[in-house]
């Protein structure tokens, strides 16, 4: 039996984000939700944006990096679901939007403020991972190093993400995105 | 007979804003338009948006302030219609699109020169009220004030505002929509 | 003291319909309900669609139905708030849109299963009003008779409406509009 | 001089429509409509939609029929315009948002009711141009031959449509959407 | 080495459907193209709409009906992507649309016509799966069983669906829903 | 023989931009485009913003500008299509959108890095006009110069472009809408 059982206590978690790329910090909130959830629904937000500044790839490459990041740390992908969510631009409808493309939930996942706020205005539970050295690892941060040139990037992603960013050509990418904004 | 019906030259006034919240400036416009039209339409703008920065409130909680400040200014109820609607995002379709949400009217009343000028290129007339202290009284200066923690805010809205921003507990909820943003 | 406010036990009611045109059967529904809650928010569904055949008068128009035909019935309109709001063609969001528009209430009214259940997967209470003859009024009857030149459809309605009916044409549009589909 | 210039004294006029196809009455249309204005603005409606039963071709492709149509009739093009425009789902919108999309015109032309009300509405005046035999030229009709196998169909049609057709296979297209719906 | 793997000529395919629900002529079509593909994503279409007579579950709702019926079915998950996708209401851009949800792909999996055409339209080859008893297995034949009370419909899907429908009270849903449109 | 006819060796191109205003370096792109594509669609985009800082001006204006200073530099309106075009918020989608709306096209026209991307990943080949004097003529620098009231902005753009900007007294707009916003 798995020891780790004793404190799942919650039935299924949302880690809502962008994941603009997923970094190795979003890894480490999802091994720590696992703790806590017997199912986790990933959700990929703003699933409609790409080819900008702040959200270069598109809601199926995000789908891609997530699962084979997840694969490359051995995490059970039976127990995760991936699910791009398009935004709603109401924040007072956002949570019951969520409701429709994720199956029933019981907790939210969240550090946002305002997701958190959101998630109990709407009756949810919220579970706040701890921060994981997020002054490290962020999106924002690699996405600046992507277009500094600076190759730095690449430890602060698992290797699947590096190599599915390399494999669309995605350094490239949001250079160009820059020039044309 | 009410002698200031003389001045009375409109049957219907629409007046435009977002009011996040709605503030004594904005009451001071009410009185003063009434002064002018016999009914006027209190149109509360970006009615879908809340939680954000510059939006915090819903539209019903505004429309809740508004109709609260109205009473407590003693301002005839029959003769103000409050509805919310949402943006449209086409500047030179707002007008006719206003249209569809308020009773037929004659005249807008703004002082801001966009709208000012939409009214008048749909062929309506315009009001420009007087300024009642506009540096003062401001909705951006007053969530700033909310922000930065100073209760001086409560000094520049109608008592009912005040009363129900602590009933949603409307300033906690402003500055964790900062943390999110 | 008024005896009828032993029964108010809801602080604020939700009726939702679309009121092409508002008629005596909605009418009735209002009284009704004023029996059971402190305040009645009227909710004009479909408010952005106008000018055609199931949606003949626009939002703003069966506000001014509504509001005259409560002043003739001598209804408190300090007791009513009249709230148009745009479709959101998600049903399961529905009710939480709902609560974007409309200050905070705690029961829903009305006989439509479909709605009864959205308000109460959403948790709230639904009232389900008396049928008040439902057969004999009903708005898809009213624009029938109107379309076919039926002046019967006079007898169904509230005054108010025979009246603005008229001044805006309106019989007139239903038949342009059935020509134009 | 142009003897029939006498005649034109619109300075543009705007006929709509979605023209899935454009056939030879509406060529009738627009030559008639030459008569009484200096130039035609043809609006292409339902502009985002194709792949339908109603409406198969895209935007793209119906303006190259009638652009193909009108050098085919000699139509001197310096007079037209041709501008698509998606639809905007209100009605009471429509003259305004349309005012959008094309250069300040001063007449529509339609033999719709509910389209020259919507013009009448917002103001314009209106030329409602002859019959032309419209129970022969349909678009109705002609794609329901395309859908009957009946070649009959390019009788009704400018030679340019027939040939457009059949360069993007657009029979073939309305048979398989058909069996999609 | 698994022998069926030789048929496998594709990397990734996209099998697109409403699924309201699963059934089990669905099943074997992901059983069916498992042999062509590596890895299947089915696509939940119309994903924001529920609760109406012809899609009455959530999309949250489809996605556990669909992934408890292939563990159900023995169906390796880690070859699986189940993807939730709004309408984009233009047919023409469907293709490109679905693109920007699903990882790179390189083949459409559908006996619809007009999904083959789009598909093809946008360069994609296509598998058109075995027909499988189509008159028997069909969604539409499945909730007139519910709405009529007849539980036959059990038999023609997974056990999963039948379970995860009672689970959500589902026939009662689809009944209340007809009762109001 | 037209001796330029040589180097035309695409069919139809298209050149996409927001045109606010239309000025020389655009027209020289024009007359250069021209000598390698047959037929030139000039797309209009963000068609259905105007009275905004950045987007002054209607689509139905801009289409007038663009028209008038083709004919006023001698070019083959024969050759031209003017098509306005609203955004759709999703980068990868926009290819696929602006087929809907222009008829079969193979070479994409623009220097933006961002749409000669979008052009590349849609399959379509691109040609890169020369920069003529970029820094110099530039929409952004010519609205700010009219919301300084410097006139030199009158020798950045054709005649017609002027003359229309005074007709429709722009220069007012421009300067109405920085205090509205």
């Amino acid at each position: 039996m798995d020891p780790e059982s004793i404190e799942r206590k919650y039935r299924r978690g949302v880690f809502p984000g962008r994941f603009q790329p997923f970094h190795l910090g979003h890894l480490e909130v999802v091994k720590w939700a696992l703790k806590h959830v017997e199912e986790l629904a990933i959700v990929i937000g703003t699933a409609q944006e790409s080819h900008t500044v702040v959200n270069p790839f598109t809601a199926g490459e995000r789908i891609i990096m997530i699962r084979e990041s997840l694969k490359e740390g051995n995490i059970d992908l039976s127990r995760i679901l991936i699910i791009p969510v398009p935004d709603i631009l109401m924040n007072s409808v956002w949570a019951s939007y969520l409701r429709l493309f994720v199956p029933e939930f019981d907790v939210g996942i969240s550090r946002n403020p305002l997701v958190v706020r959101l998630f109990k205005e709407a009756g949810y539970s919220v579970l706040v991972p701890p921060s994981f050295e997020r002054n490290k690892y962020s999106s924002t941060r690699i996405r600046k190093m992507m277009i500094a040139g600076d190759d730095a990037w690449r430890s602060y992603v698992p290797n699947a993400v590096s190599r599915i960013i390399d494999m669309i050509d995605g350094v490239k990418r949001i250079r160009e995105v820059i020039g044309g904004d």
